[in-house]
């Protein structure tokens, strides 16, 4: 059984050598190619085995039956587009095609929440990381009606540095991001919040989203901590979560509040909530972590490539 | 002019280490005596100054003329009567004295909001650390009649592992923190609310206190994140706060949100508010960030020391 | 093909939860016991799987073909006859039997140098995580003759912190690693060195070895830096390495200076050779990088364990 | 008593906002300019109090008394001569006027070496931050000529990576610095060794040093671990080092290895001195931990400037 060439647009940063990684380490998939812009002709070495990054301007995309693009957002579309000619599936984890974002209309690679639009698709759009984490979180409550109409749901959230991309910034050298934490884009301006907001729609909620997202001391790993007021008090307040997630081999709900150790490296989402006691609004806490590098990017995109190929969905994947 | 002789109980935690350091650097005062329980015994080094930690059970009380109790929750409060008997006047780190805890009253040791009654006092309540960031935060509001009655609010805040003492276990070694993130005692269970609510109510507010904690990979920190309704928007939000605290040495409202980085070591708690936009129902979110050893405990108690000894307010305390 | 049921005794510690997560993830081996002393009932994750430790003393040993030894030092010899005479094989991970320390010879676990005395062994000594990375280094240049008699062999190496056990201890919590660095055991006190020693006369060596080991702010991963005079200059420093492990696939010799990312959570020793410029006596730095937790401890023992079952050396080990 | 003016050429980088912090708390000193390339226009808090970097080709050098010159390699000499010409005095914290790299000779300022040519100097070398551990750390050995003819010196160092700068590169990320440790300018390649070879030829030393740095997840510190052979043993082999340093408010010779908790953000160099047991050879292993940004960059540099300024030399200095 050959396996199935692949290629990286992009594969230089912190999402695109996750997935030269975990491409090389895959049963059925191989690296056709890997590009890169300013960092072309370096080598990396991922599964013990040497890449070479090449020009992206140079990327044999007709050799690939199914191209990643993790190039920068804005400068993917037209990649997305090109492969697309060519005749490869793509799985683009740039913002360019998301909801919120695109006007034109390709699926939302959000498997757990809208599996059966990826399976036959040519293009995936790939969600955003912070996204990724709320929508899980947050999802089975829009589902079963719980959230009172117009009601604010507040997401304070924590990223690892690697979100922040591997282009360097003097704010994100070592000695300015260890021992050190704090809020950016506070006051509801991150980019990610037009994807969020609109994918809640499209899931039929009637709710606005507070974000205040962090910046964490370590490499990896996000954690949303969202308080959402609901309409009355549920007895089991985990049981919602665990009926729609049952059979779901990457999204959990665990008894304790996960940690970002508990997901690191794994394309899974750890989900825990509680009701709030002491307060008079109903309100449940909901957390849930996730890597960002793999169920916030190349992870979830490896996934969807299963699910277009054909392949076992969790294929190439830990939980 | 000779210095005044201050006693430390319970030394060798880190807020004990950090009161031993304020005063030895500190222009008046000196260091009678510093005492650990199954540390006793120990040196240690502040300022260059070498100190030996003394049994607790033999502490000379009646040699200081103000005394900082250090010693565990539940332990403290003998400690103090001891030696309020012996003359000294008394600074309680622990939560033992502290509204919601205690059912008698002593003056609460938050300067910037309860000055006038701590000049006075013999015996003084030092603050929590997550309490003292969270009311600096919310008081301006409640003052100013601007949150909805019985409306929620939505605290986020993350501490650095000192916060957790410094008893050796399993989950504080280096190998379980660095790397790492999760909320803890999730659904409103942390010892510190009962602090929060009767201050709070004590200044006249009449809100519900959400508040999840989280552990962060850093040594020295606190950083409240909040989420609050008003009950309409104000023009400049963070105006409030600037004619509310105008004066005050320790607390600064900044025009972007405060790093931990630019409160270590300080006694200062920096404060960034702004409001929240694209939600219908008007909120805030308030940012406030403070070291938890310097104004959430050592700092602070030795700021309430000099009030109580008619010293300068800021005396040995770096902004 | 069943698989072969093997135990560990002392999992729970950091060298015993790495056996655990080697083993629950082995093509062949499957986990019949995990035993804990002060952490027996506690429960832990191990590739998705659910693992309880229960009592050493209860330890089944005769339903295991192979027994993991991974007690402290000084309780673990009596456990390996107690395994070996209930029919088991047994990895010893303790210093117990290693050269050096025990007068009763049992073969010395680091295949590469020594596997043909593995291979048919009923018990082996695991090595050090230390002397792995030493020996590993310095063991070319012993066998080619080209170290001086009686030279001095300075060895400048540095530990992640889960060197030093998962027992809580003052001195090992996060706020006391974080942003350090220091040496300790200074002036060759380390109990590793009678190990080393034995182990380099047996490969007829004729030299001093002078070690100071360094506490790291890592979790994982051991840097040996060594300088070793040599009787006179090599054309090319690393071809005497790259002959002497040609083929192997765990020792790998590279061209630039390994760091500890490039091996942690494998089983790799990456050596790097380099001439000394400006000094009048010709000398060679040796570094070699090793994951303490995996060459230096449970991936090594795995590997005596493949090749003492008759597996392949490598099976269920990253390199 | 007013204050005098002193001026900082490349105050953005971390030297520089050291010297910028140092000066703006210091007694005496007042801060008349600070001057940036690329970062001129932004703005920095030193001691609470704002600094604006102006662009260095505007520096208004006649308005200081001294200036500080922290410009990049290369690029400092000839700042220095401007200033010098218009009269100031000139604490040169590059490389260019060092021994071993200059032509020219000024003074070299490392005042526990060579204070008496310092105090007088219109224009003085601060040493780089790995000279000034290695050579504070094997002065009395040499001055004692107790080290054999021609023998190595062997340094293992590692320093924090404010040490390499604050233009931001990839490898000097905080996902690429975390966790992670390794040497570099292997083989003695590193551009501090025709400094400390010169400065140890002037002091009379007829010895080899072979120098491996690496570089540590941490902020600041630098520790040097050198292990140098000796023509005889020593009774007490830190007497020569206590005898040499007495007197000194920044050098201590102290009796358990220094960690770089006890210097950073002090002037301090501490330092230990063991003899090696179990070598044929006799051998010391001499540890010296200092700040690299204080005592191996701006703290040095303004004990010198203490020092030409005629005020009392450990003045705004922390030991």
């Amino acid at each position: 059984m050959h396996n199935i060439p692949v290629g990286v647009l992009g594969a230089s940063g912190y999402a695109g050598r996750q997935l030269c990684d975990l491409i090389v380490r895959h049963p059925r998939l191989s690296l056709a190619f890997a590009t890169a812009n300013e960092q072309s002709g370096q080598r990396a070495i991922f599964g013990g085995q040497e890449v070479v990054f090449t020009p992206t301007s140079d990327a044999p995309l007709a050799e690939a039956e199914l191209v990643f693009c993790a190039l920068p957002h804005g400068a993917s579309a037209s990649w997305v587009a090109k492969a697309a000619d060519a005749g490869a599936r793509v799985v683009d984890l740039s913002q360019d095609l998301r909801p919120g974002t695109a006007t034109e209309r390709v699926p939302y690679g959000l498997p757990e929440l809208l599996r059966s639009t990826i399976a036959g698709a040519r293009v995936v759009a790939n969600p955003g990381c912070y996204p990724t984490a709320m929508l899980l979180a947050i999802a089975p409550l829009i589902n079963a009606g719980k959230v009172p109409p117009g009601a604010t749901v507040s997401v304070s959230a924590a990223s690892g540095v690697t979100g922040a991309g591997h282009s360097p910034k003097p704010e994100l050298l070592y000695a300015e991001i260890a021992e050190n934490f704090r809020a950016y884009a506070v006051g509801n301006e991150h980019r990610h919040l037009a994807e969020v907001r609109a994918v809640v729609s499209s899931l039929g909620g009637n709710l606005d989203v507070l974000f205040t997202p962090h910046l964490l001391p370590v490499a990896r790993g996000i954690l949303a901590t969202i308080t959402v007021p609901i309409t009355e008090s549920l007895g089991d307040p985990q049981e919602l979560w665990r009926s729609h997630y049952a059979g779901e081999q990457f999204v959990r709900v665990v008894g304790s509040p996960p940690a970002l150790r508990d997901v690191v490296h794994t394309n899974s989402a750890l989900i825990h909530v509680s009701a709030a006691s002491a307060v008079r609004q109903p309100t449940l806490i909901v957390l849930c972590a996730i890597d960002n590098l793999m169920k916030g990017a190349a992870g979830q995109a490896v996934q969807n490539a299963n699910l277009m190929l054909g392949l076992d969905e969790a294929m190439g994947l830990a939980a």
